[in-house]
């Protein structure tokens, strides 16, 4: 599915953007850091001296959940340094097609996690997978791990119907603000054509959507595993199924409240025997919009001409509770202009020189950080 | 997971039961059908007037449901002829390790069928896979899938809950009979331990977990796919989610009445837009203890010294309904001794040279086809 191998980082021209590059990880997270990088050796080639103190991190779990990032983060003496500081950024390519840039104050929590119905733990079903006649007088895993996700949510899917299960807060009337600033600016068209999407929940209107976008809390199938799972079909009676799932999380919802409310709810319809496994998840992370380190980042947008669009939160999830949370309650987000998109995916790209005016190059993506660097040591 | 190739047909001792040969369909179906192809040589070989006339009729499609035989045997010229006929039976090793045979007069009907839910059909949700951030405003198809599924049966998933479904008729007293009988000669333990199973369907003793067998129909499900499969997890919303099934029929269910009951049930409660794609099916088989074809059967087997275990029907299908249905309504059944084990899976083995009193090679397998033969031409 790669126009161009995933490694060989091709530079290609691509019609409306410009000369860019191909690969694995171009957007997320390379190009951008290296242009951050590009920012450090001009500011050291042109002689000047550094604006702040720069502490660099870097965090290589990211993509599986970050299991270690806290327990580095809360050593005494990293804390400590760590407290002393503005915040933490990460830099990124906060350019759409048109330039504009959505400013993200946060990020949703998330929980990862598996469902695993077993004839072996349930003590009823088969051990193994047996002949599907049998269902006549063996019980199903399968049809237990189906009987145990319907009770997990309302009949349209859309409402989590856990017990006891973490609560978010109402969103507030400066969130719902920037989400009905936000809506008129964005396109409903093009969001509903990139996910191919004719409806959103309950029919609402791009602004209704939105702020459900940002103030719900998901529970979400991500895979269903059981049994014959190749062409056509085999008359088995599965002794497993699995349901992968993954849970967002909005303020003030706590990750760790999850899995105990998820497995009480099951204990108590009979479903005590279905594993919750967690394989990773954080807490959701927040920034106040009138931290210097977000002011800073507006200051050097509408420098460069980009009214934000400011968000509460992305509805994705990054780790950063770690540092917005308790005891650091530093700001944090991402910064940097340019432009690329594809991240994990095929044909994954980054604008190395751009020939579309509203959006930056790698030389604008390096300036936006100088530029950047400079309005934090103001 | 083969301890000799498939395709070698190597000829291995097995402990207590002697020269056995191994290979794919050893015993499902190419040895029995062989010694049935010696039989047939031996009378030739004496120079005997064979007892009775004979067709063969070689049906190569039974793995992937039959989708043709019924329209090969109902051409006219072909139901004339098989009008004429005593019945139809099938080559088979019927020994089990005991040497004990179970005659069973039927097979349930089965149907096979994907559930699938898309975004694409049902108009919400996505068109292909998302994030899954994204659940917070957009439908998820596997969430309906589940949802529609836990309409199908039961809380326990045991009983089928699909609106006008068809009935079985009850279950007459001389078929319980013959499973109160069989119950007592067949081995629970060994049952459960084949099958590593704890317990029966709603803990039923092994004399009420048979008659659930033989008399209920099923709703099995043989698979789940949908989104991401593979290890760990992928935070997608899936775009579609399939549950792959099989229904099984008893006598009087018609394999063509479960379709529309089960759209029907669907389109009800608002999922009217999951495909019901049926790959196969047919309808339930039985004959008569009293025919004719049947009756040979056992005597050739109690002059073997074998007291058979009559048994209403197999649990699992064959496409015997085009002979035993209307117009037809033949006798139709397997038959011969030998033993074989391990149909469609690894070590698949038919004994050639027996070294159990109990069970017969394949000579005896031969001589209990001419016995039959000249036990139907009486």
């Amino acid at each position: 599915e790669w126009t161009s191998p995933p490694l060989d980082a091709a530079l290609v021209d691509k019609p409306g953007l410009g000369k860019a590059i191909i690969g694995r990880g171009a957007v997320n997270q390379k190009g951008p850091e290296s242009a951050f990088l590009a920012a450090l050796h001009a500011i050291k080639g042109a002689n000047k001296k550094m604006p702040v103190n720069l502490v660099m991190v870097a965090e290589g779990e990211e993509e599986i959940g970050s299991p270690h990032i806290a327990q580095i983060v809360h050593k005494p003496e990293v804390q400590a340094a760590l407290a002393k500081t503005m915040g933490v950024f990460m830099p990124s390519s906060m350019q759409d097609l048109d330039g504009i840039v959505t400013l993200s104050l946060g990020a949703k929590g998330v929980v990862e996690l598996e469902l695993v119905s077993t004839g072996e733990k349930w003590g009823r079903g088969p051990g193994k997978d047996i002949h599907s006649s049998l269902k006549a007088m063996v019980d199903s895993p399968a049809w237990h791990l189906v009987k145990a996700l319907n009770t997990l949510v309302s009949e349209d899917g859309n409402e989590i119907a856990i017990d006891n299960y973490p609560k978010p807060r109402p969103i507030s009337d400066e969130e719902k603000k920037m989400i009905a600033d936000g809506a008129k600016i964005r396109s409903e068209a093009q969001a509903k054509k990139q996910m191919s999407v004719q409806h959103w929940i309950n029919d609402l209107p791009w602004e209704q959507a939105n702020i459900r976008l940002e103030s719900q809390p998901t529970a979400n199938i991500e895979g269903l595993v059981g049994g014959y799972t190749g062409p056509g079909g085999k008359t088995v009676l599965p002794h497993k199924a699995v349901a992968k799932m993954d849970f967002r999380l909005v303020p003030d919802m706590k990750a760790a409240d999850v899995v105990p409310a998820i497995k009480a709810h099951l204990a108590k319809r009979g479903f005590g025997d279905i594993e919750v496994n967690m394989s990773g998840g954080y807490d959701p992370t927040q920034s106040a919009a009138s931290a210097p380190l977000i002011q800073a980042q507006i200051a050097v947008l509408k420098r460069a001409g980009i009214e934000p669009v400011m968000w509460p939160r992305n509805a994705g999830s990054y780790p950063g509770f770690v540092f917005t949370g308790e005891p650091l309650k530093l700001a944090s987000g991402h910064f940097g202009l340019g432009h690329g998109s594809g991240a994990h995916a095929p044909d994954e790209y980054y604008v190395i020189e751009s020939t579309n005016p509203k959006i930056q190059g790698y030389d604008g993506a390096a300036m936006s950080f100088v530029e950047y660097l400079y309005e934090l040591g103001k």
